[in-house]
């Protein structure tokens, strides 16, 4: 019996393959999209993917449930509290047994529903103690799940989340290993440890939500600002209904010549991978920068289902990785991309725009000169509220689309974040837009801290 | 901050990578001596090994921390209680900060008496509850180390294993992730969970040595048998003086024609290294088969330090594969292998040996039917004990070199074991030394089991 | 603009991969169906494939020219006299310009009346000097293509490839460098050179083919024996119509317990896949064993296309190269393999056969002393005649499921071949067959010049 | 018989593994210093290095011919002409046997006096009639190799080489297949074809080199221009006397953080691997930079052997491929990298530079408007004499160490080659010696051609 982490980066996402040797039988809990991790590891280990368990209806990518299900003719379970079109519901207390595991259902709302957590035992020891429990988005390690989908219902969620973990986690036993979905990093949540690894003891113990009274945990929960970009409304959709592409392999784009790409552009979004500081020197005009690590967390924001994609990167890895987290994402419209990026770009004479890097010390010293120019803080609001830059303007980065508009379009604007990181992608969403005059203060509030910034 | 488990297969040795990413540090628990991948882990996450941390000084394989020092200039720690000529001592409480992570040193002897376990916390939140402890061969998933090292000392030895696991590592707290040494299938232990994770608690509440008084502990420990293959002595000098030889990379042996390996195999110790039916159907005369999956637990049982090695396979990937068991049992002198295997050995016209599969069906007709043959049981003897066949000589495997006389060479004798494995290097030894007439019989008593056979 | 060879074993198949980085594209010549290395050529060096070329309707493995058309939406290209139901016919002297290369058609009958050859020119050096042609089976390194595969019309085929090869191919120029389809080792010829590379100009000087004149070259050819496969049937019917399954991926196989196995087996073509040696030791009972590496010669010959195909293995490698070797040859419904192997059906106490090796030596003494059994003798009659010992019968390995009666299952077997490796197959087909007492001479006639044999 | 081209990116060297089957022996002409490509595959092979043909002292990279040497004890073969302190001298005739391979020496000298090219033959076919030939730096495709190494002999050397191709290499005849040593995009010659194959028949008829009588090749070789970068001698030095560090695997560098590499910067040479856009971004105040891919051809103008190297990249392929190139150059010193790169530097707080990329489109404008400023074309002189814009002042990249006293402070100087790619060098050059104002033109002269620029 062996449990294998496999972590989608940038999602922050884990899904976990169980491996039960005795039985030469697989259990996955919460697969993504491209599941040939899954396979690779079914087969070099003689083992047949039979079982597939979703902790809730995710959110935050396409569930590789139904692509497991095609290849290998597994059954999928999930709470019955929604109505899934597709596998097969579970209660409280459902138990299932492969060789010497043994996995029950608890049903563990308040992130949604229909969650449930999956508690493990090994039969050859202990059918009374949990070894580890899938806790889904209900449990994680340094933080519980976000409670925010049911604005309406805030209050009852936050509290049945309460008792899922109190009433229904917490007495699995101290010894009992947890297995979240989420780690740190991930848009589930933010306050996750970087610590890969815990137990129910521990976060007892430690967990800063766990050491809270009901009362105040609804409170926190309440009071908590979490963003949801606009796809999670199609991951709702696929993820309920089963309706996905069956993928018989990863899209494949298509290498185009600048002439052909400069061509295709207006039928394409443009989506460039590279990284702030190339970003910085220049890209090509109309496309959109959101560097290839950041595009789990941004790209739902900005991209439409409707449209190609086109490419640009500096490397094949790019190509290759954006492949991954575009079509976890839902977006298999990956049409081509920029062969010879862009150097082949420039030696074609094609234009290209400048977003100039500003560092944080001219940043402060324009502050301090008065100069006209908008500082235009695109982090969390929470971020921002915990300390910014006088006179900064806020608008979320993912939140751009809407209230492009309140930007000053006369002026220079400097995008800033916690890092300079989303303020590329913001800078470049202004120039997408037609922003002339656009710099991007790469280091921004962590530089700031660094080398001392005066505060509003 | 996360842990990576590095199984060696065959000793079933398990040793872990702590990546500390905020330090841009790692370090290693009891590495193996082929290190690659330590410095592949640490290479893809950025992080440079700065601390080795040794359990105990290992009998079973050459420990990889001289290697690493050479490679990263580590530094390396191990208990103060034996005099060894390399790294540095630590005691009960010492402490060591890399980053968030706070590593506390337990005395736990009782394996042997400088045994050390290691506790981790993580300093971001609680420097009170370990969150996982690297407990050596004290403690492992469902069974404890074993206390035969010092046989005149043998109570107090398990008594000392006793408190270490009682008075140090129980009070760690249920929450606490156990890391063992080893896991299923290695020789420092018979019990072992196939599980491979688990808690303090989870031990507390299931472990079945843990479930017992002192005195039963004690009495429990000394009634075991293990038995301490020759190449332990090597093994614990290199250990304690750290006089191994540093590796520039893993040996290559050069490939030999037929004539070439005939030609040389006077000089040579020649390891067959295919499966018990391969080795059924025809071997190398001359040769010792070890299935290449056995050797970490067998060939230091018969393979001398002083004469260089010659490899026979069926491809390539044993070839490979018997070169890493090899060097961990420091077995550098891997000279050459047979190149194209038994089929060019056979087109070059070369004599071959055969040793008969015996199906457990004929084995029971010939005890039924009283013919004069040896069956041979070389499993351990507490396997014996538990059962076995009319009529059966026994001799451990490991020990068939000391008490080969005592098997009468002028019958046929049928090697039997769990399954034919063993057998398979008992019926081959025997006809290395000489035997006329010898079988195997596959599936031994794991086959008896499933047909039902006549017990002794 | 580079060239890879792309060889795939066993069939000694040789597609090539063409890359015009200037173009961004890539032309395939005869692909193998598992298409996945072309397309990692392909995204690693920035290509699309647009063009595949087939010299000729391939009858020994499933073309995989609709699977690249699927994936890339490729044009296919072939010779005009053969009524293909997909891609588009092409004529002598038909041109195709990618970036700098220029691919001229020439018809090139003899093995095929369809059979072209593509002549490649480098633009920015001369359009008039070929620098290389691919020959399909038109001519070989140190050989020439088949021409058995119209009996009635013996001779007019072998002058139409005498004609091609004169007329044709050798005015193409002595700097002209051969990119045949098929290399030593294949079924498609018997003398072709070891040797992987070589020009217009060599083989005209050093092709014993070459050396011939028209007389001379028919006669040679309408002597030649060569076997054919009845799978070939099913390849030639697939690959002239393109009605090919499309494969999403390759097949995967799924475990099987020995239980489970053993209740399947009825409904399954067992096919083992281990070594001579390991044949020899022990086989499951009803199986046939074809070892991995000569799938692709003889599977063709006892395979049927109706029933789900069941494998037994040492190794996960041979499970994938086999799942390879049998997808080539149209082999789709792999249904199934027996997880741990010979040594779990053995634990499991079920059923096995042995086939004991016979060396040479023994099969000498049998013959001298005129022990009574059969020689089967399961070479080609080419190399029958060219030499065999006293009283062997002889049947062509392939030929056994026709005449399998011939044999007399009275009397102790021993099967006999170059090397011991068709005998293997022969022994195990016998054994499958009902045959009791059957040998295979390991080594066999390479052995016997070893060691020296009386020769009938 | 197999031939393996291993192809060095950057350095367009070219070194051939020659399999020999039969021998299980094999061969390698010209290796690259990290030999364990030619290791893997003669593993992979069953094969021993036995062998290593050096065509000549390189001056371009550190031959691993001692370092095989080392592994494998394999001997070492080159020229008699030059007195090298290991290895075995060779004179024309010499013949070595391995299997059916046959080696025939050919002294070739011309590029430097103890050139020779090595023909080969396939014994089994001819002895007379080479297959193929490796060329060494005598004879590429599509151009021959430079004779500039002798300037006060210029027209000897020139007409040596004449005589080498015309007396020794033509007369292989047609139908040889040649093998040279380097490949389009080395600094050994400028005229190669991207085309990978060709033959002794295809150059003598397409090789522009090739059709000029003996006088108009000595005219033509005394005339071209080539740079000598400085660290051709240290080449020069070792590969002459073997005097070269065997490593026991390649250089790992350690990562620091932006305030430990800030610390150890000024005992550093800083090499910035990233592309130009990165470099226009945002630079590490006083580091060089370098793209990745232009390291072979670059590093050796500017690195010193003397100072340890440290490194900033975006990803772990940018730092493990600039390993393997500096390895090559002898540069064994790479100590460290910046860990996160750019983006931990940024928002630690860091200062950073910026290199302003010119579209050409705003240098044309800027020279129509004659704006003060000093444009800086760095490319080749006969690149430059070719065509130039207005009023640029031209000094050679690798050059600029030299004179770069004579580029003017005081203005703004925009970098300008034949795309962007050494002007980002230069540009990042003049940064490092203190110039303030610096751009770079990307796209540079062939974006001028794309849109069409005023020529001077």
């Amino acid at each position: 019996m062996f449990i294998e982490k496999i972590k989608s980066e940038g999602l922050a996402h884990m899904s976990y393959f169980l491996g039960i040797g005795e039985a030469g039988k697989a259990a996955i809990i919460d697969p993504r999209r491209d599941v040939d991790i899954y396979f690779d590891l079914a087969q070099k280990n003689n083992l047949w993917i039979t079982h597939v368990f979703e902790t809730h209806r995710n959110e935050d990518y396409v569930i590789g449930s139904r692509q497991i299900q095609e290849m290998s003719n597994a059954k999928i379970y999930h709470g019955v509290q929604l109505d899934f079109k597709y596998g097969t519901g579970v209660n409280e207390g459902d138990e299932f047994e492969i060789g010497d595991c043994l996995f029950k259902i608890l049903s563990t709302p308040g992130h949604t529903f229909e969650s449930i957590s999956i508690a493990l035992y090994d039969k050859s020891y202990s059918t009374q103690d949990a070894v580890g429990v899938f806790t889904g988005d209900a449990l994680f390690i340094g933080d519980v799940g976000r409670t925010d989908f049911f604005p309406d219902r805030a209050e009852e969620v936050a509290g049945l989340l309460y008792e899922s973990i109190h009433n229904k986690l917490l007495p699995l036993g101290d010894q009992c290993i947890v297995y979240p979905a989420h780690g740190a990093g991930s848009v589930c949540g933010s306050g996750m440890a970087s610590r890969e690894f815990s137990t129910i003891g521990y976060e007892r113990l430690n967990n800063p939500a766990l050491q809270k009274n009901k009362d105040e945990f609804i409170k926190h929960k309440i009071n908590e600002h979490h963003y949801q970009p606009p796809y999670f409304r199609k991951m709702e959709y696929i993820n309920q209904t089963g309706d996905v592409n069956i993928l018989s392999g990863l899209p494949i784009p298509k290498p185009l010549s600048p002439n052909e790409f400069a061509e295709q552009m207006s039928d394409l979004q443009v989506l460039d991978l590279r990284n702030p500081e190339a970003i910085s020197g220049a890209t090509v005009t109309g496309s959109l920068s959101i560097p290839v690590n950041m595009l789990p967390a941004f790209a739902g924001f900005f991209l439409s289902y409707d449209k190609p994609i086109g490419l640009i990167a500096d490397t094949n890895h790019q190509i290759k990785d954006a492949v991954r987290h575009l079509v976890r994402l839902g977006y298999d419209n990956i049409n081509c991309y920029l062969n010879g990026g862009l150097h082949k770009w420039e030696t074609g004479g094609k234009d290209f725009n400048k977003i100039p890097a500003v560092h944080v010390k001219d940043l402060i010293s324009k502050i301090e000169n008065h100069e006209q120019f908008t500082l235009l803080d695109v982090r969390s609001i929470d971020e921002f509220n915990s300390g910014h830059l006088p006179n900064a303007q806020h608008i979320y980065v993912g939140e751009l689309p809407k209230f492009i508009e309140d930007v000053d379009r006369s002026k220079l604007v400097v995008t800033f974040c916690g890092s300079g990181q989303r303020a590329a992608i913001a800078a470049s969403y202004l120039k997408q837009n037609g922003f002339r005059n656009v710099g991007n203060c790469l280091g921004s509030m962590s530089a700031c801290k660094a080398v001392g910034c005066p505060m509003a």
